[in-house]
C-alpha cells in the first residue's frame, strides 16, 4: 500500500499554534506519581505538600551548655554567684538535645564556670526560653511548605524531608517514543555505503525530551514501508503518551508519516509556512499526539522547538520557561519569503558595547550551524527581509555570559583557528572564539563594521610582495591596527590520491580535461591564484570552474575528494586532512589583524598568550604545511 | 578516644576562600571518561570533537526529483523541451539518495513532466550542482566540531554522532561521599521521640552536588563516636573524591570532624567568619578534600554554595557559573556583626515599579527561610548592617520571571493564605504568591512604605465596633484602597486537648496558676485581646505571659502543645491543626487591603478570581471556624 500526496499545506504558523494550542488544551494532564522525597530534585510537585509533623517536633537546646530552670538564677550576679548541682539543678545539653522536665532555659557552657566535676556556678540571672528551639520553630505541623506546582529545589528537599514526608506526588514525566524512519538510515558510521545516513536526529531529538522535563524512548530505525510503520506507530501508542515520528513528513514518494496518521486517527496539520521545518505533521492518534518532524536536523529541531517543547510542558501542567532574549544588530542584509516564518540562526559578539548578530548559512541541513549559532532570529512572514544594521532580538541558544566572553575572528578560513579555539577553551574554560569564514577580504571589512575583534588575513600585494599591510591602509585609513603573525603555510594545488591528471602547477589548469574549483571573491587564496594567473599571462576565462566557488579550504579539498572537481587550490592540511596530494605553489604569511582598542582587551591578551604556548605550536606543525618561525611577531600599522 | 577544643577559629570568609582555592588548584583534574554520546548530554567534553568523517559522506539528492547529468538539459526550453528516458538519461531520486554515477544535477520531481512511464520531459536547462548536497556540506572530516571544556547540548550530540563518533570522552562527575553524623539521628518520620532529629540535611546536600555536577552518596548515619567517625572517613575515602562530614564541625563535646581530620590528614580551616555557617571544616586526608559542614541546615546550604560548589566546577575543570543578581531596595534596618560576613536570606517583591527585599528570619536552624527565600543578600565583614531603604544586590535562589509574577501579601497570619498560595499556583502555574507574617498593623505599614501589593488585616475600632477601616483611613491618608473580605473567622483560646485548666474566658487569664502567650505588638488578635480585657475592666499586667510574644497563630498553638503555655488566643484552625481545644471568644472579620493601584494588576485579580472560586472556599470551610458568606465581597475606603 502506497500513499501519495504531492503538496503539503502552507498553514501560516501562528494559525498551526492556534490549532496545536487547542490540541493541547483538550489532552488530560498526566497522572501524578508518588516518588521517594530524596529522589525528587527538580520534579514538579503534583499536590501542596503540607507538614505532617512539626520541626523541630521538641523543645530542645539551640546552643551547647546546661539546661536549668531560670527561675534558679534569678538572683545570680558577679558578687553572688548561684551554685547548680548536676542532675538535680542542671543538666549538660549538646545542641539539639531535647530540654530536660522543669528546665525551661539553656545557658551556653561558655558562660558557665565549673567548680568541680558536679557543680557549676552562674554569675548572671537567665530568662526563661533562653537558647530553646521551641516546637514548631522551624515549621508547624499542617503548614504549607511547596504548593503544588512547583519545582523542586535541594532545600525544598530538605523541609518536605523534615515535615515529615519521606514519599511526594509529583507529576509523571511524559514518555515520548522516537520513531526514526528511512531505509537509508544505519546506527553506526563504520563501514558507511554512499546513501546511507548515520541516525543521529534521534539522539539530538531525545536530548530536547530530556532537557524539558519528558523522557525519550528511541525504537529501533523502520525501513519506508507504510504497513511496517504504522504497526510500530499503534505499538508505541501502547505506552507512550506521544510518539514523534521522524523523517517522512513531507509530500514525497516515502513520505508515509501523514497518511498513517490520517488512516488511524485524526491529522490536524500537514505543512506549516516556516523556514526550515516546513513539511511538519500535527495528528491525534488514540487521544495522543503525533508528531511528525522533518528529516533535515535543523528543520527537525526547529519543529521539536516550535510544537514538542509547549506539548512537553502541557503534560506536566507547568508554564514553559519563557526563552532568553538579546537586542543586537543584523551585520549583513537578509532577503527572506513574503509568507514564511524563518528562523535564522546568528553568531553572535560584542564589538565596540554593540551586539552584532551575523547570520549563518540557512541551509536545513547544516547541523553544525545550529552547534555553532548563538541564538535565533525570527523573521516575520510578513517581512521581505532584514535591513543590514537593524534592530532585532535574538533569541539565546547559549548563556548570555558566554558569547560576552567571546573572540569573534573573521577573515581567511584555516585549521588553525579551529586548533586556536581549542587551545583557548581548554586554558580558560569560561573564554570563547567563534569564527566565521568569509576570506581575507570579508575580514577586513568585517573589522571596519565593528562586526569582528579580530580579521584572519593573507592578502599579497602583487606590487611590494608584502602581505597584509597595504591592504589595511587602504580600507581601514585612519585605524591603528596590530598585525601578529600565525603561522607562513604553504598554499598549492590540492589533487586526488596518487594525482592521476598529473597536474605540475598553475599552468595545467588551462587544459581541456581539468575541471578547477574556485574560493570565493575576497579569498585570499583566489587573490594568489590570480597573481600567479597574471604572472604566467593566463587569463582566467581559460580555466574551467574558475566561477564555481567555495568558501573553505576544506569545501575545496572535500570537493576534490568527492570528484566534484580535479584540483582546487588551498592549504596543505586540509589536503592532508582528506588524504588528498598537494602540489607546493608558495608560502603565504597568514596574520591576525587587530585593532588597537581591542588589542589591549583582557580576552585578547589571553588570546595571544595562547598563540605563544608550546602547547599549541606543537599541534600547527604536526598539521604540516606551517611554519611557526615567525608566530607571535607583531607588526603596528598605522 | 575523646577529643575537646573549645573555640574555633574566626577566619574572615576572604582568607578562608583564598586558602580554598589554593588547596582546589593544587588538587588533580579527575581522568575522564568515555560514554555513548548518545547519553551525554549536559556533560563536559574532556577533549576536542574532530570530524572522523564528513556529513554527507557522499554527493546526494537534495530535493525529490531526478537526477542527470546537467549537460543533457542545456538545450532545454519551453518550445523545444528535453526528452529524457528513465535509467539511461536519468534516475527518479529521493532526498538523500545518493547522486547516480554520470549524473551531476537534481532537477525537481515539480519541473519534471512524465510522458510514460519510463520518459519524463524538462523545459529548461539546469547548471552542474543544482539540488544536490556535496560532501561535507555539512561537516567536513577533520573539522572541530565542539572544543574540550564544552558543556554538550541536543544539537551537539546530533553533530558528534554525524561526525562518527558513536562514544566521548566527558569528564567524570566528582563522586561526593555524604556522612552524616549524630546520635540523635533517625531516618524516617515514624515513632520520633524527644531528641530524634530526621536526618533530611544529607538528601539536601545530595541534591546540591547533583545540581552542581557531581554524584552523591550518602552513607548510613554514623553514631557521635570518634573512631567510627575516623573509620567511615577512611572508608569512604577509598571511592569518593571527596568526603563531605555533616554535622560535627563545631566545638561542642561531640564534634570530632576536625580532630579526625587533623589526625588523619591536614586541617586548614576550623571556623569561618560567616553568619550563618561558622563552624565549616576544611581540610586534605590522602590528597582528597573533606569537609565538615555544619549541622543547622541553613549553615549546611550556604558552606555548600561557599565551598563545595567551586570544588565540583574545579574537579570537572569548568569554571562556576555566575550567580544571577539582581538590584533592589531593602525594606528595613539590619544591623549585623562588624567582622562577620553575614548572608540575609530576602522576600522579593516588585511593588510600584521597585523591587524591595524584605529580611527573613535570620536563624540558621530556620530551613523554611531557604524555601521561603527569593535571594540571598551579603552584608560584608566591614558593615554594621544595612539601612532601611538602602540600595543591595541580591543573589537570586528563584528565576527572575517567577519573581516578577509573585503577589506579595503582608499582614495577620492566617492559614488560609497558605491555602489562597497554593490554589493560585494550582490554577495559574506561572503566578506566585509570597506572604510575611508579621501582623496587621505591619500589614498596613508594609502598604505605606510600598513593600506589598495586599495587607491581610483584622483590626477592630473598639469606638464603632467596625473593622480595618478607621485605621486604613488613619495610617494611609489620601490612598484609595479596596477592602476584599477574604473569610469571618472564629477567634477564641487555645488550650491544651482536655482543657486540664477548665479554662471558659478571658477572666480566667488573671488566674495564679495560668501562663498565657501572646501575639506580638500591632497584632490584630492582640488588639482584639486588649479590648475584651478592657470590657472585662482586666489590667493587662494581671496576665501572666502577657508579654511573651509569637508571631503566628501556629507558633501560639505550637507553644500550647509543648507546654510552653497554658493557653494563648488565636483562631480555631491553628488549634484543630494541632489537635488543641479551643474555646471561643469573637466572630471577626479578615479582609484583603489592596491599594486601588495594584487592584487592577491582571495578578491581582486572577488572584481576586481564585478567592471566589468553589474549589477554595470548599477547602477554608473543610478547616472549621470560617464563615465564607460575605467572601469576596468588596468596600472601597478613600
Amino acid at each position: 500500500m502506497k500513499k501519495r500526496k504531492i503538496y503539503l499545506d502552507n498553514l501560516p504558523l501562528i494559525e498551526a499554534e492556534k490549532i496545536w494550542v487547542g490540541i493541547l488544551d483538550d489532552l488530560e494532564m498526566l497522572e501524578p506519581e508518588i516518588i521517594d522525597t530524596t529522589k525528587a530534585l527538580n520534579r514538579i510537585t503534583a499536590k501542596p505538600v503540607f507538614a505532617k509533623i512539626s520541626s523541630p517536633h521538641y523543645h530542645g537546646a539551640a546552643m551547647d551548655g546546661i539546661a536549668v530552670a531560670a527561675s534558679k538564677t534569678f538572683s545570680a550576679n558577679e558578687k553572688n554567684p548561684v551554685r547548680l548541682k548536676l542532675n538535680i539543678d542542671f543538666k549538660y545539653v549538646n545542641t539539639g538535645d531535647p530540654l530536660p522536665p522543669e528546665c525551661d532555659t539553656v545557658i551556653m557552657i561558655e558562660e558557665v564556670h565549673p567548680i568541680s566535676d558536679d557543680k557549676v556556678e552562674i554569675i548572671s540571672p537567665h530568662s526563661p526560653w533562653e537558647h530553646v528551639r521551641g516546637i514548631g520553630e522551624d515549621i508547624v505541623a499542617t503548614e504549607l511548605i511547596v504548593p503544588e506546582n512547583h519545582r523542586l529545589r535541594p532545600q525544598d528537599l530538605g523541609a518536605i524531608l523534615a515535615g515529615g514526608h519521606a514519599e511526594i506526588s509529583v507529576r509523571k514525566r511524559p514518555e515520548i517514543t522516537i520513531l526514526p524512519t528511512g531505509t537509508e538510515l544505519v546506527s553506526s558510521s563504520v563501514n558507511l555505503k554512499p546513501g546511507d545516513i548515520i541516525e543521529y536526529n534521534s539522539a539530538m531529538l531525545a536530548a530536547y525530551v530530556e532537557e524539558w522535563g519528558g523522557k525519550a524512548r528511541i525504537t529501533r530505525p523502520a525501513i519506508d514501508d507504510y504497513e511496517l510503520i504504522k504497526s510500530k506507530l499503534q505499538e508505541a501508542l501502547e505506552t507512550a503518551d506521544a510518539v514523534i515520528i521522524n523523517a517522512g513528513s513531507s509530500a514525497g514518494t516515502k513520505d508515509y508519516t501523514a497518511s498513517v496518521v490520517k488512516e488511524l486517527g485524526k491529522l490536524f496539520v500537514h505543512g506549516v509556512a516556516i523556514r526550515p521545518g516546513k513539511p511538519v505533521v500535527l495528528g491525534i492518534v488514540k487521544g495522543k499526539p503525533v508528531i511528525g518532524i522533518p528529516g533535515y536536523p535543523v528543520s527537525a529541531a526547529l519543529t521539536m522547538n516550535l510544537f514538542i517543547k509547549p506539548m512537553l510542558y502541557k503534560l506536566q501542567g507547568i508554564p514553559k520557561p519563557s526563552k532568553p532574549i538579546i537586542n543586537a544588530t543584523i551585520s549583513r542584509q537578509v532577503v527572506s519569503t513574503i509568507g514564511v516564518e524563518e528562523f535564522l540562526r546568528v553568531k553572535l559578539g560584542r564589538v565596540k558595547g554593540k551586539m552584532v548578530a551575523s547570520p549563518l548559512t540557512r541551509g536545513a541541513g547544516i547541523i553544525m550551524s545550529l552547534v555553532r549559532a548563538d541564538g535565533v532570529v525570527k523573521i516575520p512572514a510578513l517581512r521581505e527581509g532584514l535591513k543590514s544594521g537593524e534592530k532585532i532580538e535574538v533569541e539565546l541558544l547559549r548563556n548570555e555570559e558566554d558569547i560576552e566572553n567571546t573572540v569573534v575572528v573573521i577573515g581567511s578560513h584555516d585549521v588553525i583557528i579551529d586548533i586556536l579555539a581549542n587551545e583557548l577553551k581548554k586554558t580558560h574554560s569560561g573564554l570563547n572564539l567563534s569564527s566565521a569564514h568569509v576570506g581575507s577580504m570579508g575580514g577586513i571589512m568585517a573589522l571596519k563594521r565593528k562586526e569582528a575583534h579580530i580579521a584572519g588575513v593573507h592578502l599579497l600585494d602583487p606590487d611590494t610582495g608584502n602581505y597584509n599591510i597595504s591592504y589595511i591602509k587602504r580600507y581601514l585609513p585612519g585605524e591603528s591596527i596590530v598585525l601578529v603573525n600565525l603561522v607562513y603555510r604553504e598554499q598549492g594545488l590540492i589533487v586526488p590520491r596518487g594525482n592521476p591528471k598529473e597536474i605540475t602547477g598553475i599552468g595545467d589548469l588551462t587544459r581541456d580535461d581539468i575541471l578547477f574549483i574556485n574560493r570565493q571573491k575576497g579569498a585570499g587564496t583566489r587573490l594568489l591564484l590570480d597573481l600567479k594567473l597574471k604572472e604566467l599571462g593566463i587569463n582566467h576565462e581559460k580555466v574551467r570552474g574558475y566561477n564555481r566557488e567555495e568558501y573553505t579550504h576544506m569545501a575545496i579539498a572535500a570537493t576534490v575528494a568527492g570528484g566534484g572537481a580535479d584540483v582546487g587550490m588551498g592549504i596543505l592540511a586540509a589536503a592532508n586532512s582528506l588524504d588528498l596530494d598537494f602540489v607546493p605553489i608558495s608560502s603565504e604569511r597568514y596574520d591576525l589583524a587587530i585593532p588597537e582598542e581591542y588589542f589591549k582587551l583582557d580576552l585578547v591578551q589571553k588570546l595571544l598568550k595562547v598563540i605563544n604556548k608550546p602547547e599549541f605550536q606543537q599541534k600547527v606543525v604536526a598539521l604540516g604545511g606551517y611554519d611557526i618561525s615567525h608566530t607571535g611577531e607583531t607588526i603596528f600599522v598605522k
